[in-house]
């Protein structure tokens, strides 16, 4: 039933591709390291950025749709390099609380009881809303019932790389866990091609949850179809005491003796590395995606962002799930992700503003495999977000580094995702908010009763 | 010239107080330590609170002001502990720099060119709007020229307690130091019964600023007029070596042998205290205001504030300047507080959600010797903001954790000081925000002049 709905409104008419607009008078940030520009234009021709430049030289053709962004500021549109976006339904079911109570006594029982096809259609479109009304334009996600998850984000205008999990007991939509390679085989088959805004990949959920032999056939799948591999690795502690059949003294050399690192491998969180694990990742051009915040609150540490940076090490950053967060705001994630390096390494100048803008926009970009975003340039897909300048917080704004440490989710006033505006002054222009906020209210109805 | 306009707009013709405000069908949250109860009311008469019900009880007299809080949570206005208004006009103009570098290289050098009388009201104003528009509703505010900034908040409608700078050197409105005692005594006599908003107070900036003797005349001066006394302490690690004439073995024992420590007086920071100075800091019922956000971004550390709660001392949260956070945002500052005081435990269920909460009402109001603040019953100030709940980052709404862990300031719909409604939908009433803006520009602009 849901679905028919989904697709009647999947309709692109209430947010058409344009055949050319041109955002003009801006303050211009184009790229993570660079300098504003003032005063200029970007012309975005189709789902692609044409060309930029100063005022002075601009050409409006007849047609375009013109886009004053007096006293703005366009920038790219932020990546969220790991969500798990239906677990908005239990965003505060459980809180302060350690990982493994967190996990096994709250987030497991409720996700047994409430994941299902329409639960993952209607909340990733309600984690779409809270990351569209925030500037997050593409978002990797990980979680179950994937097709739900890409038709959903797909509908809702956004771009994404969305790994079908894998674990080896029964899970939400992988009930015979002997099926679990087939069915993100089939998932990867349906969306390779479906949507250019869509990817899907391989996330193995953890090698606490995966065995050595799960995890290769989880690996060979994302190599033979030229996907992503992301995978849950040392995110506490103790996580050597729970893998399955370990092969090697850590997470990260169980993950090399099994041939699983290399340059289509995404590690996230990766709190717990010693230097040896370091040499490993960087050896393999493995990535990271680390989740500051997330890590904060379960007490699980402060990832060694700083030596991985040092190494070349790509690392990303992601929000994790808003269950264990519990705000999907990429603004909030950069500021606390520079803060929380910065005490760590007790040096106010490790993990500047730049530095955590590029992790955001051009490194999420890298290693989720999206080179052509993150940078406003021509030939660059036209993925970009307009603050309001104008507002207390933003005031004065004498360098970018306000993004960072000022900035909030809720300044961003307009955003565009591969050509198309999705969201213009708050409002969100390519579904229908109300009836997602309904709906969920409705689920989240069901959560409390069963409680 | 600048002062003529702002007595024309303190009028509070714009915002009158009401005989009586009736807030209907509210969630309501009385306390960071209360549940939620829904279809409430609140009823306001002059500048208190007069009865909290269900509506089923509620009756509406004629002319009774009412709004409809269908959807909305009321709760107790935020208390800022800690805050140098003026500041605003250099927020972002040093970032990703070390305490010392900051401090001298760069804000020392932008004060001493900068501050005036003009620049103090314009920029406490700023700060105000930013304040008022995050749901904070009292603010201790700790600079110089504090007759402006009292000026500047109490036409902006705020409630206050400002603490007049004192140092040993040239400062902005004491360019004699001889003469800091006698200035901060004077602020304190104009100021101590002009507006019952505004509460003057005594800041004696830090013991590597102020010599001991100086020390001791502004404890004696708090404690002649009954006002509490400001310090900042132990922020970095290594300010025993600055201290001017040290008498004791760490900053609190510096503090200790001069008699300073009290009940009237607020540490600030206090990072850096070992478990003897913790048993001083308890032993004189000294209160202490922690800043995270700042000392994480100057990489001063992370207080000790679970052993400090432990012991019963009275811990508020401030944002400290925004030239070192870079924002005002209450709801940011308590979701960094809750998940660094985690991650420095090792614990997911260190200070949890209420206890941020409660430190930055109660226990704030309760430092500031304002107790009528920060619960919402009868006989309190009516005090108070709105949160719109239609919102995705705040959808579902199962408990009040949300506040701290998801909320922003931006999800602030209305706030009321003293009985007055100071913003509504968004839209300060108390003062024209356009103008402050402007003027702010002009002065950010003499300041990238002066670079």
């Amino acid at each position: 039933m849901f679905s028919n709905d989904a697709r009647r409104r999947s309709s692109s008419a209430c947010y058409p591709i344009m055949p050319e607009t041109l955002f003009i008078n801006c303050t211009f940030l184009p790229k993570a390291y660079g300098n504003l520009t003032h005063n200029a234009y970007l012309r975005v021709k189709g789902d692609t950025i044409a060309e930029t430049g100063d005022m002075a030289g601009i050409s409006i053709p007849p047609g375009a749709s013109v886009i004053d962004a007096s006293g703005k500021l366009l920038m790219p549109g932020l990546i969220n390099g790991h969500n798990h976006c239906a677990m908005t339904l239990f965003r505060g079911l459980a809180d302060d609380l350690d990982l493994k109570t967190w996990l096994h006594g709250h987030i497991f029982p409720a996700e047994a009881r409430h994941v299902n096809p329409e639960m993952v259609y209607w909340c990733t479109r309600l984690a779409a809303a809270e990351m569209i009304l925030s500037g997050t334009t593409c978002v990797a996600d990980a979680y179950f019932f994937s097709a739900m998850s890409a038709q959903a984000l797909s509908d809702c205008g956004m771009r994404a790389v969305i790994g079908h999990g894998i674990v080896d007991f029964p899970a939400p939509s992988v009930p015979d866990p002997r099926k679990n390679i087939e069915t993100v085989a089939s998932f990867i088959a349906d969306w390779k091609d479906r949507d250019p805004r869509i990817t899907p990949a391989v996330f193995a959920h953890a090698p606490y949850t995966c065995s050595p032999a799960t995890l290769r056939k989880a690996k060979e799948l994302a190599d033979k179809t030229d996907v992503r591999f992301f995978i849950h690795l040392a995110e506490g502690q103790q996580e050597m005491e729970m893998i399955i059949d370990p092969q090697g003294t850590s997470p990260v050399r169980h993950l090399a003796s099994l041939n699983l690192l290399g340059e289509n491998t995404v590690c996230v969180h990766s709190v717990w590395l010693d230097d040896h694990d370091l040499d490993l990742i960087e050896k393999t051009a493995t990535s990271v995606v680390t989740c500051p915040q997330s890590n904060m609150k379960l007490a699980s540490g402060i990832a060694r962002v700083e030596e991985m940076r040092q190494r070349k090490i790509t690392v990303g950053l992601g929000t994790d799930g808003c269950a264990s967060n519990n705000s999907l705001d990429m603004f909030k994630e950069m500021d606390l992700f520079a803060k929380i390096q910065k005490v760590r390494q007790q040096d106010a100048t490790a993990m500047p503003a730049q530095s955590v803008l590029q992790c955001a926009t051009t490194d999420n970009a890298k290693l989720l495999g999206l080179p052509r975003l993150g940078h406003l340039k021509a030939g660059y897909k036209a993925d970009l977000i307009v603050l309001d300048l104008a507002t207390p917080r933003l005031t004065p704004f004498y360098n970018p580094d306000l993004l960072v440490y000022a900035a909030s989710g809720a300044d961003v006033h307009t955003v565009m995702i591969d050509g198309r505006i999705i969201m213009e002054n708050r409002k969100i222009l390519s579904f229908d908010l109300e009836e997602t906020l309904e709906k969920i209210t409705f689920l989240a109805h069901q959560v409390r009763q069963a409680r």
